[in-house]
């Protein structure tokens, strides 16, 4: 447990996180002049080891942390963030967004946005030009499959947080939705209602969440011991014309699905038009909740992820990861380990959900 | 007319926007270094007036453009612009950021976005964080009424492009709805159907959208001959509870209203709700369309803008600035006046703005 010291009386220091000790707490200990702490602390050269040794001492028995914010007040510009999206006309990120800012300005910090459009070259590309453009930290949704590229950026100290799709080939810390048990419970919730033949319409398969989701769908079926005809499944791109083809083979398929599950807003929307025009109502369960479900023609029954938890637990994981980035932790210290949240998801039955199947179906 | 010279055969310099005259060329016509041009269009000192002069001249001859990219590539860093938006959980702005985006990415440059969240102080500071952070071009759709702010970047090269609504106290490019003419027609649209007591749900007065819709109102209103009723007009912040309460002291006045207008999405899709509850029909028009008012019942009529071609005019439009700005004028000579760009809006009728008056209203 480390210790923190109680400030010393009338230190007035600009914008502290609490009461902390300061570098001029260390230097006095150390018996070291401020500058030196400064490079001890900045990992600058020009000091010897055995001044470096008593000043990481002092450091430790201080619980002294270095204060980002002061120290960026000092560098004369403004703490910032850099939250990188895969599309930026998704409403599911505009309240992930939203909390991301909110919980930035809190730390008097502001956000800057890209997109990575679903390519991962691009979003390597932002990533990049957002570090050179001395972000402090990072939230990501990512598009890409290997995120070895950023570890450069993390040996120099930028603190990334991953959200709605984790990390892959590095380790990171990440802020995930339940896709498998939502949609598990999400088609249970079909089957339930008497469904046997259901289909499952999927974003690409490359996308971590659609691979979840698919595999709560076929841990649903597997568990009800129903079988999945191959047609019964199809991912791909969310464009409309893709989904609606889709769609409609399960629909007039032979023997045609008696329920879809959607697995995200974008295919659900697509879908709640398809439905729209068949004669014969069909049962629909959608991941993600969107505006005006509850007042469609039946109501949609959705699987919900709260994207403005989602936005706000990764920020606020990117805000605890700065300030222990922050810390004067020698290069022997492991930084904390990186911690995976998985937030649980809501079923919200409103109508579409409860359609049964046709009689003899 | 600016005249463009032919390139000189087997001219081969990377990333040029068509066939431009380049540095070498004007370096042999004035008959001096490439070093010497480069000075003088990047404002270099160490060139006597009469060199200055003599390329200067080249310069006009050859309708010489710095080329911005190559100039950018040359640094080792990527393009980028900034789009400042102001709520970013406001789907209006989705395909807006998206069509940016496009265009950005057609040019080889990164877009950055941020949030002002509808905040002056906090437009400003983004802003001017991004110029810090050396972006080459801004869009900005504003939150303030002073942008007096950017005149310092906008002498330093920094290209602004207004969207949504214009710049204030400062004379920058914009690309702008027709929101004057899309609600006198939207109002006048209800007024045909037999409404004569309407009222008019807006965004809070200050901003320019806001203000622009209920002048449209007023004037389709005073086109009828109507009068308005004060406690027909009710403008403000559009969280719900708000737009809830203002929509239902209209439907509950004395005498009711017959049809209401809605000035943006954010407040049509509250009005949307507060009349699902009510037992008898209102007719309702909205400003901006937005995702499945087709499938609602009834249907809601909307005068649309077109959020893509806002954002994609708008994009163009800072391109071209940047490019003018790119070009070696010389410190007496005029950039181009800024223009204002204002796109038509369209009324599509789906079934909430025909609904007649109850008979005897």
């Amino acid at each position: 447990m480390r210790q923190v010291a109680e400030p010393p009386a009338g230190s007035t220091a600009p914008r502290r996180y609490g009461n902390r000790p300061t570098m001029k707490d260390v230097a006095a200990r150390a018996g070291v002049g401020l500058k030196t702490v400064s490079r001890v602390v900045n990992g600058e050269p020009g000091v010897t080891p055995d001044t470096e040794r008593r000043v990481r001492e002092a450091i430790t028995a201080l619980g002294f942390r270095r204060n980002d914010s002061a120290r960026i007040l000092r560098k004369g510009r403004t703490a910032s963030v850099g939250l990188v999206l895969e599309d930026l006309a998704d409403p599911f990120y505009g309240p992930l967004s939203r909390a991301v800012e909110e919980v930035a300005r809190a730390h008097g910090a502001l956000l800057i946005n890209g997109s990575s459009a679903e390519d991962p070259e691009r979003e390597q590309e932002l990533v990049l030009a957002l570090c050179a453009r001395r972000v402090d930290g990072l939230v990501i949704i990512p598009a890409g499959d290997d995120h070895r590229y950023l570890e450069p950026e993390l040996a120099a100290g930028v603190a990334t947080v991953f959200v709605d799709r984790p990390a892959a080939l590095i380790e990171a810390d990440a802020v995930l939705s339940d896709s498998f048990g939502g949609a598990r419970d999400g088609v249970a919730h079909l089957i339930a209602h008497g469904h046997r033949r259901i289909g499952f319409l999927g974003d690409r398969p490359r996308i971590h969440t659609a691979a979840e989701r698919l595999r709560g769908y076929r841990a649903a079926m597997a568990g009800a011991g129903l079988p999945v005809d191959p047609s019964w499944v199809s991912l791909g791109p969310t464009d409309p014309a893709r989904v609606r083809a889709a769609a409609l083979a399960m629909l007039d398929g032979d023997p045609p699905v008696t329920a879809l599950f959607a697995g995200n807003n974008r295919v659900t929307v697509t879908v709640v038009r398809v439905l729209a025009g068949r004669p014969r109502p069909v049962a629909l369960v959608g991941f993600d909740d969107f505006e005006l479900a509850d007042l469609l023609s039946p109501a949609v029954t959705v699987v919900a992820q709260d994207a403005a938890r989602l936005g706000g637990t990764a920020a606020r994981t990117l805000f605890r990861r700065l300030e222990t980035a922050g810390a004067a932790t020698g290069p022997g210290t492991p930084a904390p380990e990186p911690r995976r949240v998985v937030l649980p998801t809501r079923l919200i039955v409103r109508g579409s959900g409860e359609i049964p199947p046709p009689a003899g179906a």
